[in-house]
């Protein structure tokens, strides 16, 4: 087979590592250095259909955290992110683009606010630990920057709550959408959040100590039995049809986070600094050139996304598609594209040319895809 | 199986995945987000002597280029690492480690002066382009940093330079050992440097162009028929039977170069300013508490190494391995382990405790292994 991953140290393994392979895995991704699950018994689609009516455990450790300790702590995470958060308290999660000095996407991580002085960024794939790093030596900064033992373990799907109420009792129901709260595990107290890299509701367990790794693992799973539980990860089926985006797939440095609908994360008004601020100015001033949108296509189920396809419209190419599958719900192709302004209206036809230079026909769509 | 990789544009391919493909690749590896090949048929072992006697293409583009331009580009160099970088001249590569503020090492990439002005950074498996752009966006230096189309392509084994000779010329043997020239190929001038990750001799040409890809790959493959030329990629006995270090395997940011034996590149003397400068002073006048080593271990061909296997004197743990296999030449099991002081004499007997909890019986080795 021309696809195997060939396991080293440097291709770290997760504290669930061992229980996923228990449970059947049959492929993975690297992310952040660290192993992600990517396929499991029998199919994605199965598993999507499983994924929207029952839950699921995801080991989703990749999702490092860098924490950002100290009396720069603050400073530094306002510097790096256009979006304003002198307001988060302890408790708040907010989702982060991180901008460069030209306004390129270098992640889009989820900050959680610790304490006035303490915050995690739970990093997308890229060494955000290292540029955090440099920002603080070169800046002079008072901050404290590690990887801490922390290992998110996600609960995804609409049975999610009930599993998670078994477990750790009613209180969770009352941590809202991107909120956190504190809850005990073996005599210790874990940060759980109300998240996760689906649209079918659930939970991410932040779970620091990966000693625990493997009973937190045996605790949901015994807990998710009656629930009809099933190992799972990130399904593309679900998140391209939720119009979730992928940082490496749709979201580079080549790319702002105001061409992904993410004016409102991005504080423009002068009141704050962070890097990129002038870049991003200009670029809303201007006006975005593409912006992302799906793209439906014909045809029996198209080959994995492994370099991105033009999507023409007559001979001139108006975006590319960075990641693309067969929806069986929809009954066709689905991808993601940024598209350039002249043709991002809803319902406009393209063509989509894949690499052995075939085409499909195809049009413009919405995201989320109804 | 459970140890597919799952493919997306996230992992990127490089100018050469094609012909790897069509070479019968069967594993690949993960570096700097993209593809490295690591497996071909039949046999690592088989891969291991045929290196040793003939010659191989190896597509490193993974290897990628941080390039530093501008003004400031020397002094942000010289402030990544302990090694004084100020009498390279163009044409010399330098490895350069790159240590954090505590001197644990955050890379460790060959430095290749282009000119005056101008660097690239060939690194190992860490975002050292975030980390560049932290530092000079922090310290405000006056230097642009990016990645440029840049794809390293390596020609390895005793008959490289023969190869090398019928593709570019005779010039090519004047290259020294950590030398670059340049040299023509279809119309363009492409840097060559005499270097790569063997003991058994080549070159790396770093191709600027990704379409050239194909066309060097098939000219290279043209030349070396008649030196029985093989597809290959880094050979994890040879590597480790040439005491050759991996980043994220041997070395992490939680250790320092001295560990390493690289004092020779560690300028502490106070006449360069570096990060990391005054830890490892300190290290340097307390002398090392561990320093890498070989292991030779009995038993059957060891399993593979993925998470660090403790190197036990008796009831002590007195190191840990991060890289084994089995060597088909020197009929016992290799493996690489920072050992403490008192026991790193080479012979001291030894057992390695493999995850299941057996234990081989084994003694420390000098580097390279003879």
């Amino acid at each position: 087979m021309a696809d195997g991953l060939n396991m080293s140290r440097r291709i770290r393994r997760t504290p669930y590592t061992g229980r996923v392979e228990a449970s059947g895995v049959r492929g993975f991704s690297v992310v952040n250095h660290m192993l992600l699950p990517k396929a499991y018994q029998p199919s994605v689609e199965q598993d999507y259909w499983h994924l929207r009516e029952h839950v699921q455990i995801w080991d989703v450790a990749c999702q490092r955290q860098v924490q950002l300790e100290g009396p720069d702590a603050e400073r530094l995470a306002q510097w790096m992110t256009p979006r304003g958060i002198a307001k988060a308290q302890p408790g708040d999660c907010l989702y982060v683009p991180i901008t460069d000095v030209d306004g390129g996407m270098i992640n889009d991580p989820v900050l959680l606010k610790l304490d006035q002085n303490k915050f995690w960024l739970s990093v997308a794939d890229s060494d955000v630990l290292l540029y955090a790093k440099g920002l603080a030596i070169g800046g002079g900064l008072d901050v404290e920057i590690c990887e801490p033992d922390v290992s998110p373990l996600a609960v995804q799907g609409p049975k999610a709550e009930d599993l998670m109420v078994d477990l750790f009792g009613e209180a969770i129901r009352d941590v809202g959408f991107f909120n956190y709260g504190w809850f005990e595990f073996q005599g210790t107290l874990q940060l759980i959040a109300r998240s996760g890299y689906s649209r079918q509701g659930g939970f991410e367990i932040y779970l620091n100590g990966s000693k625990f790794g493997p009973a937190l693992w045996d605790a949901i799973w015994a807990a998710g039995e009656r629930h009809h539980i099933t190992p799972g990860c990130p399904n593309l089926i679900e998140r391209i049809e939720g119009g979730l985006f992928s940082y490496g797939n749709e979201m580079t440095r080549e790319v702002n986070p105001l061409e992904f609908g993410m004016g409102k994360f991005c504080k423009l008004d002068g009141s704050i600094d962070f890097i990129g601020r002038e870049a991003l100015q200009k670029v809303a001033a201007d006006g975005v050139k593409r912006e992302i949108r799906g793209v439906l296509f014909d045809g029996p189920a198209c080959p994995t996304c492994s370099i991105p396809w033009p999507v023409m419209v007559g001979e001139a190419q108006v975006g590319q598609i960075t990641s693309a599958i067969w929806s069986p719900r929809l009954m066709r192709n689905i991808g993601l594209s940024l598209i350039a302004r002249a043709h991002w209206e809803i319902g406009t036809a393209i063509t989509v040319t894949y690499p052995d230079g075939s085409q499909q026909a195809g049009e413009i769509s919405g995201l989320p895809f109804n």
